[in-house]
């Protein structure tokens, strides 16, 4: 993307960290320790007047002073020190600033809003673009910009687009749990200059960016936001969190990140005839991002489940059902399959298979996951990995490790959508090693290394499907 | 509760196990085995023609050849050699007979269901109680009863009635997981005999159960249930979900207990009319024993909440109101409290407490928490600890550990409803040791001592939050 106007904003060949600290503490250290930590191989310059040196580089008292060109900045002094940053800025021809400085128009004050306003009106007419104010910037672990300590090196293809910096970081580390990484992170707090519909243009150009996450709490353009969503979810699938959508929640976002949060169904409706996927939370954005991920389209709702016994059955059935899934009975071909093999329960077995009753008739809900996916009557396929009641440790794990190698051959040899249940574990200290959950780890890194896509129950699951049939339907 | 018909099943001397089996994948195998791990205190008298000993125990060709008298039979015999036992069981004198045994009405043949009836007469006519068929039987941990590999020794409060066994014993060890475990636990399948409404009256009366938990797919007499569970839900908490609930549900509750299952708004008036809870599902209902469990009444629904920085609160606040809470704005008398202490930022602080621009003025998310549970405009609080996006390592863990701690005080010194969040984990094998997740570890273990209830976010924790609201109300 040569030519998007936003492309330098992600490459730059010099960074500037101006309110430079050494206190580890302090973002004036974390960022510039954070482009260490990811191998950022372009230049940077720590500014302070107070120091001479932070994490073995040279600090320089101004920008000023600096002996090359900067071509991005990030901004870690106080509000009040923004407006001669700035006129630094400008006078050494940069073109891009990242405000982590926060306590503009957040606050609720008047006087804090008009500085806002005041440096939007200088950063204009200095040529400057403005990311933020008062948020945590841009994670780009291919360039090695990061944010976050600890954040995944390994890039991956999906973007995000956030108000919130802290929730972000927070995301991009259960992401990678789940074999979420990313292309382009971009907390963008305040939106006072770049905004959502800039980023959001520009990650529906961005060739390393296949799936689009947003979290955004207001709008700066709705008209602008609407015309770019339609344009982005054309090619590619979008999905949104909208924060501050009751009362309260639209108070915390006003002093939050300023924002006027709007009607939440006018909101809805609009994402949907825009061709984009709301979200409620982020657990959910992570259930979407790993279905767009690693799943092709689903054509149609009707689903064959499979994986554990009667009970989990009956409440995966009530679940799909609830999220709007089509739980059909099981269909007559694979009845009279089980009957020319002998099986004496073939008028029994349903759909959901209840693997329980199948023991000792040489079919097992595996088995009976494999059929299905060859069946055409079934548009997907959910399967519960499930510890269950075993007789001993030695059946638990056979049974399991049966169940996930079953979901890996099933997703070798068939086309078909496949979603696994594997459930979260509120694990404290001492449980951690126990060889139950142990054993549930193990299944969770097979199907990682797999592409398949795991959720922490039925319910999720089925509605992340639901919500992947209607996106794929009003595409076609 | 020595007068209630009941009691005998619970506290049998001796104990037989019909069709034992030296396959240690056998039920008949692993019921005698725990008995012997949970240290079952009476006599074992494993049953079977073909052994002499199984796990070191003299084995018997048939009840009647069993010298002593025997006060509970665990039938593992298939469904044809079940009435030929009942007969022993009848000559032998023997009041209660627990039919593992399955395949009856559930497998949907006229010639099973035929049976299960006969076999129903033929108990009666002997003075033989049946739970079961088709059901795991009883978990008492306190007298040795197990019905599951690796069951928690310890006993607790809570009750369950569940028509799933595998399900039951998946959630037992689940619970543990969050700090519950258990009086008794009754898989009871196909209700033939004494039914839903019968454990139910004798949880009721249990002077060692405190909450009671039900798993229901179908009942077997209506009009008894409800009047029964109106007594229950007056003594103490009763929490149930319906499973088979939709059309496929129904059909799959159908082959798994022979269960008709019936209009769930009906069910959900009826419920509630009776005093009871009603879950959605496993986690839910694990959400609302541990509220049950941990938590003082909850008066009233006006919430406050802390931990987290913006988007986590905003987020918070948006889930709290949808489930009905009130998120109050900050109380007057704790702004005025910031502003006497000198701190410049109190006019811009509210509710939800946005930890992160709190810092540098001598006040945390955790200190606001403390004045919060002060407070008597708050009925409940609600405090996120949240891994966000920290400068470094040791920050992290030093804000989560002020932040567990400020929990921890606050159970301590006040009697304030206080539901913490703190997230599962997905973790496969190779993150599982990660100082991050390990730290996630350690909070939840510091709560679990502490009998600070946690949930896996906010949207439950608000959930189950307001169905305690409605049923103290309810009560009032």
């Amino acid at each position: 993307m040569p030519n998007h106007p936003m492309e330098e904003i992600f490459h730059p060949q010099s960074i500037a960290v101006v309110g430079a600290s050494d206190n580890p503490r302090a973002r004036g250290y974390s960022f510039i320790w954070h482009l260490l930590e990811h191998g950022f191989e372009g230049k940077i310059y720590p500014i302070n007047p107070k120091y001479s040196e932070v994490l073995c580089i040279k600090v320089y008292p101004s920008l000023r002073e600096v002996p090359g060109s900067v071509d991005y900045v990030i901004s870690c002094v106080p509000a009040s020190a923004v407006p001669n940053m700035l006129e630094d800025c400008s006078n050494k021809g940069i073109k891009a600033v990242h405000l982590f400085t926060a306590r503009f128009s957040e606050t609720g004050r008047q006087e804090d809003a008009e500085l806002e306003q005041r440096i939007l009106k200088q950063a204009k007419k200095g040529g400057i673009r403005l990311i933020g104010p008062n948020c945590l910037g841009i994670y780009y672990p291919k360039e090695g910009l990061a944010f976050g300590y600890d954040f995944p090196k390994k890039p991956g293809p999906v973007g995000l687009i956030s108000q919130t910096g802290g929730m972000a970081g927070g995301f991009i580390q259960l992401a990678s749990l789940r074999g979420i990484y990313f292309s382009k992170v971009i907390s963008y707090g305040n939106a006072l200059d770049y905004n959502e519909s800039d980023f959001l243009d520009y990650l529906a150009q961005d060739p390393e960016t296949t799936v689009i996450l947003m979290y955004v709490e207001g709008l700066k353009d709705g008209k602008k936001f609407f015309d770019t969503l339609l344009e982005a979810a054309s090619t590619k699938p979008v999905i949104i969190i909208k924060g501050g959508r009751g009362r309260s929640g639209t108070r915390a976002a006003a002093s939050h990140t300023a924002s006027l949060a709007g009607s939440m169904k006018i909101w809805e409706t609009a994402i949907a005839q825009a061709g984009a996927v709301s979200a409620a939370n982020f657990d959910e954005m992570l259930d979407l991002a790993v279905s767009f991920c690693f799943l092709p389209p689903i054509r149609g709702q009707r689903v064959g489940i499979a994986g554990g016994s009667g009970g989990v059955g009956v409440l995966s059935a009530d679940q799909c059902e609830e999220a709007g899934l089509d739980v059909i009975p099981l269909p007559t071909e694979m009845r009279e399959e089980l009957k020319s093999h002998g099986v004496p329960i073939w008028d029994w077995v349903g759909n959901p298979i209840d693997s329980s009753i199948l023991s000792g008739f040489g079919f097992s809900g595996t088995s009976m996951l494999q059929t299905m996916s060859k069946n055409q009557e079934f548009d997907l396929l959910i399967a519960s990995i499930y510890e269950g009641t075993s007789t001993r440790k030695k059946d638990m794990l056979s049974r399991m490790r049966d169940e996930v190698n079953g979901c890996i051959k099933v997703k070798e040899e068939s086309s078909k959508p496949l979603l696994v249940v594997v459930g979260e574990k509120n694990l404290s200290s001492e449980d951690h090693n126990h060889w139950r959950w142990k054993e549930i780890r193990e299944v969770r890194t097979k199907l990682l290394a797999a592409n398949i896509p795991f959720y922490p129950n039925v319910g999720r699951a089925a509605l992340a499907a639901r919500k992947l049939i209607d996106y794929y339907q009003r595409r076609a």
